[in-house]
């Protein structure tokens, strides 16, 4: 018997107490033992399935031999970051969700658990219950990685559908999407590109070997996002999707960013629709894998971290294939990268011409609409500022 | 310094050597020392760049005790079959991109290799350098997997893709597959859907811990495709695709097979164009998640194999999760299976409807196409003795 404590009892804590009830069978044969949760950390005792099994106090799970795993699923920095130092201090593995606290004390945590001979997983931060960091930093482990760019919030892409599908406004697809439950009361994080950001993070840490600070990092939501552009874009045979993106540059470099993308309708992020995520990894020797599926909800978050759990206990202690270095240095703006760029302006295509020379022109309905040849963002940025810009954003390749 | 043995230099042996020279500092770093070729195992010397580490003796190999892990590149089974044996009793670990092999004697090699306390590890075997065994069997261990099916042939998926968007002929299609070199001058196991066959065997092996049986899973392919059939199902928002499926039945059942479906478009794996590989794995906790990326090629193939050599090294011996059990019991016809079928039939509706009551109209040109009710395979072919049927195709739910 094998006993793990559960930190919170929101939706993911409640789905990893529910998925270990109910695969009980495949997880036991897995393991060789059955897995059992014993203690459930809460701040409010509720009555209801987990009752018994509920303390408000941390010292119970870290002074207790008998557990061996702690899943942190309370989110945020502050209380998760503090548990999560004191159990991996007590010598047990750890397992989280928690993007914010993988993306700004990641390394720091990491460090920890190998001092420690535990292992600190956290392949549900990202995609949910999509394996990506897993096969990231071991299946294409024989790869040099060169780019990662994924749909990485289902609450925005949802957005996104329902503007593109049913022709609804950015207000109106967010309070549909409030009313489904896929976004919350407060949707800043998500519709900021904030959530988002943090994942872009961590694909970009461990891919590139690297810290890459959250803060370094820019990030562009969908908020500002208007159906014209989306109706030009599906026109002329582009999706607009918001992007996540970590590219490796030249030397030791590498950048990062999230902004509102145009997709070519034939890659196949741009048929990622509703509530799904993917993420599209480009390595020197397998070229473009992409994993798909729902990258939020209860049970695909919460089976991830149970499969983390079983990885914790059946892992040798040496877990030097995930990890990454500290430091900061060799991050650069990702203005430097180069793409064509899509703008809608205020003017007509003699203006577009005068500044960028040849563009692919998209609309001329009053505004102009066109695309630009591959252009850094500093130029894009530049050139455009004798123009009347409405929007720009980049073109995926 | 750990050193490996490759046995053969084909393909994907060639691309093995080339991914452990070009990838260097990402293997080294991961590692933690260098990685080098020692040994190439072949039948005949050539001149080249790996002439000097070149035996033809395996016994060099075998009692090498320097050599750690052997990466078998030959395919087929007798002489593989017989080196693998070999290798892991001289324990060493051993890695292979054979889906025969592995679909026909891997329950009895992972077996081997347990007792040997070394690792057998396949991840190249299905899905080249996409990741699929490994999130299969680790990420998403915590689930009970209901289904799996996927494009799992980039060749009879570059002919149909040309049948769509060109309107080519099977026939015209497969020389043009020859003349790019995504066939083989023989392309029987391709295009009879035998390689697909094996590796849904694989997958079956693994999702469902039980093995399948190649000989018992019914492999059809692409050959007696009609063009026609292929524009019928496009005008209704279908693409025929040629699909592996594993499927968990009821009790401890399972069955699978290989057969060219209709799939509603707004599926994602009806998008997969060209000699790109899809695999979707329904998990009763994850839901559906999807792997893509080329299923073949020199390097993505060959830099599976290096990632499981960096996998076996890492790994603690204890490899539980990886393996299944030898008996073939429960696997079920998969004709019980019920699904919507596509008929294309020499008679009217009327007829058809006579025989099925009320069905889908796609076509009335001449010949009739039409879709049925949800209907076991058996009961398709029963009722539709009395028809002229041309052609019969599942429909993907």
């Amino acid at each position: 018997m094998i006993q793990i404590a559960i930190l919170g009892l929101g939706t993911v804590g409640t789905g990893v107490a529910k998925v270990v009830a109910e695969n009980k069978r495949q997880i036991e044969r897995k393991l060789g033992e059955p897995l059992e949760v014993k203690t459930v950390l809460v701040r409010h005792f509720k009555d209801g399935l987990y009752r018994q099994l509920m303390t408000n106090d941390f010292q119970k799970i870290e002074n207790d031999p008998e557990i061996r795993v702690v899943v942190e699923t309370i989110g945020g920095v502050e209380a998760a970051y503090e548990y999560t130092r004191r159990a991996l201090e007590a010598g047990k593995h750890v397992v989280t969700a928690n993007k914010q606290l993988v993306a700004e004390h990641g390394c720091e945590l990491l460090e920890l658990a190998k001092r420690k001979n535990v292992s600190y997983l956290f392949e549900a931060s990202v995609g949910g219950g999509i394996p990506i960091l897993h096969p990231l930093t071991q299946c294409m482990a024989a790869n040099r990685i060169d780019e990662i760019y994924g749909i990485l919030n289902g609450t925005t892409n949802y957005i996104l559908t329902r503007m593109v599908r049913a022709g609804a406004t950015f207000q109106d697809a967010l309070r549909e999407a409030q009313e489904k439950g896929y976004a919350e009361a407060d949707p800043t994080a998500d519709v900021e590109g904030i959530d988002a950001g943090r994942k872009i993070c961590i694909l970009g840490d461990l891919a590139f070997g690297r810290q890459m600070d959250p803060e370094a990092v820019p990030m562009e939501g969908i908020c500002k996002l208007s159906l014209q552009d989306v109706k030009i874009a599906q026109r002329a045979g582009y999706r607009i999707k918001l992007l996540g993106r970590a590219v490796r540059l030249p030397g030791s470099g590498r950048t990062a960013y999230v902004a509102p993308h145009l997709i070519p309708e034939d890659n196949p992020i741009a048929n990622v629709e509703d509530v799904f995520n993917a993420v599209m990894v480009r390595g020197n020797a397998t070229g473009d894998v992409m994993f798909y599926g729902k990258g939020a909800g209860e049970l695909p978050t919460a089976s991830a971290c149970v499969a983390d759990v079983m990885e914790c206990l059946q892992a040798s202690p040496r877990r030097d294939e995930i990890g990454w270095d500290g430091g900061t240095e060799g991050f650069a703006d990702p203005l430097s990268l180069k793409s064509r760029h899509y703008f809608r302006i205020a003017g007509s295509l003699a203006d577009a011409a005068a500044v960028f020379g040849q563009v692919e022109v998209l609309s001329e309905n009053g505004e102009t609409a066109f695309l630009t040849e591959a252009v850094s963002g500093q130029e894009a940025a530049q050139l455009s500022q004798s123009l009347k810009v409405l929007a720009c954003m980049r073109v995926l390749a």
